[in-house]
């Protein structure tokens, strides 16, 4: 009982390779387009990952079963607002924003009472953006975050969970809040320090930098509009984060200062372990 | 006039690809190979990435032109004494180490006058350790540092330099301390602050972490041992790196605690940039 007819609000990367991902996996689902970048629409149209393009959010809205809200956490509550008065009893929104009390609380706030919403965080990307990075194997073996609430209509649930299982993800079900918690310490605080490592290195430096250096501040180089509102919308949990990193930090300095070689070796050890528990790298 | 006989003390990670890529890119250089690793020895010998392994260090400093010292930094000074009376006036003799200041000025107080020492820095790698990890292209595209001092034979360097260029690698000459220096910002801070993000993150963060965090973590996976060392060896260096980082953390914390948003968007958009510059990741 999956969806027949999806609206996806938004083409860049993620909703272009939403749109990508269906076309190549689901058989029988008609996608509809909308964004407000008419190239972005023109180009998912020629290359048939929608099967058509609304004229406006009302036609995005008008005869689908399911909408995806694709747009980062800054404009998303305004496209809530903007569709609220449009939607059918019935319909399931769901979004795919990288923090989720925010939009989670705006839906409940902002939608009708016959829409059904759940939140979902498909937990994969690039620094790259917009439709023509778009690819229909970026959420291959991803994982995606889905925040109920204790008042979700459970069929909805079900039915968006099936969806992403179906664009070949796995489903961690939990609360927005500890999404917020757990993303701000393997997404967010990353991202920061990416950032800051960049701003640390002299120009000097830099041009003699090696692949270590470039894989470990790729993410650096991601949108930075998208960042500063995923950063300010989650800035309690990614403070914490940062805290429990300095925490780390100052144990290595303080080894270093003191010359410790064996704690210092224990401590780059475990997280070596740690590190290579998680796997190889993907791109 | 480049090198016919070279010998490889150490046919781990790096010796073996310079062993490898000798043999790729070099006609009618013959490599003797040494390594206390018996396994390693076969392993090259079986491969012919050498030409002979020899029996002992005093065999393998027999006869050679060029010998490349590729241990970590920890055991090098003692390897470096070990070879030191056996060594032939004329020979040239080079190593791979990740920190110059030490190496260098041990060679000039152990070495015998008639052998000429030029430190270099092949700024390759990876996180995975021994022969079996090694590749004839690992150092292709990649930057070389050589540290003369002003008492170093202009012709061991013109030569030594030659040879890291026959192994696809761009050179660059500076002091070993401005080496040392500029590594610190590029390379060992990175190791530092990936360790310390996969320490600071909780298991139940870890288990849904996505390709970015593994990326930008994948060096904490290098070996404990060889990184202690490298780290206690540039303390100094390494501290001041982390004191810049530091400042930039602390400006970025103080943008988001004061919902700073634009001079927040303008730091991040900033960090994008120079990553931009560097280029793509490469592995």
């Amino acid at each position: 009982m999956s969806f027949r007819r999806i609206s996806i609000l938004g083409l860049g990367l993620i909703g272009g390779s939403v749109a990508m991902a269906i076309k190549s996996r689901i058989s029988d689902c008609d996608v509809t387009g909308y964004d407000v970048d008419t190239g972005a629409l023109q180009s998912a149209l020629a290359s048939a990952a929608v099967d058509r393009i609304a004229p406006s959010l009302v036609s995005a809205c008008d005869g689908t079963q399911c909408i995806i809200l694709c747009v980062p956490i800054g404009p998303v509550g305004e496209l809530l607002a903007a569709i609220a008065p449009h939607l059918k009893p019935g319909v399931c929104v769901t979004d795919v924003c990288s923090t989720k009390q925010t939009i989670v609380e705006a839906a409940q706030r902002l939608l009708p009472a016959g829409a059904h919403f759940v939140g979902s965080h498909p937990m994969a990307g690039g620094e790259r953006q917009g439709f023509s990075a778009a690819r229909a194997d970026l959420f291959d073996g991803a994982i995606c975050i889905t925040t109920p609430v204790p008042s979700s209509d459970p069929a909805t649930v079900q039915k968006v969970e099936a969806f992403w299982r179906q664009l070949g993800m796995e489903i961690r079900q939990m609360p927005a809040e500890q999404h917020d918690h757990l993303v701000a310490q393997i997404s967010h605080l990353p991202h920061v320090l990416a950032s800051a490592l960049i701003q640390s290195a002299s120009d000097e430096a830099l041009a003699i930098c090696g692949p270590g250096f470039r894989d470990v501040t790729r993410i650096a180089a991601a949108a930075a509009a998208l960042w500063r509102d995923i950063l300010l919308d989650n800035a309690a949990e990614v403070r914490g984060s940062i805290a429990r990193f300095r925490t780390e930090l100052d144990r290595l300095e303080a080894l270093l200062q003191a010359g410790r070689a064996e704690d210092l070796r224990n401590w780059l050890a475990d997280a070596a372990l740690r590190r290579k528990a998680l796997g190889k790298s993907g791109g």
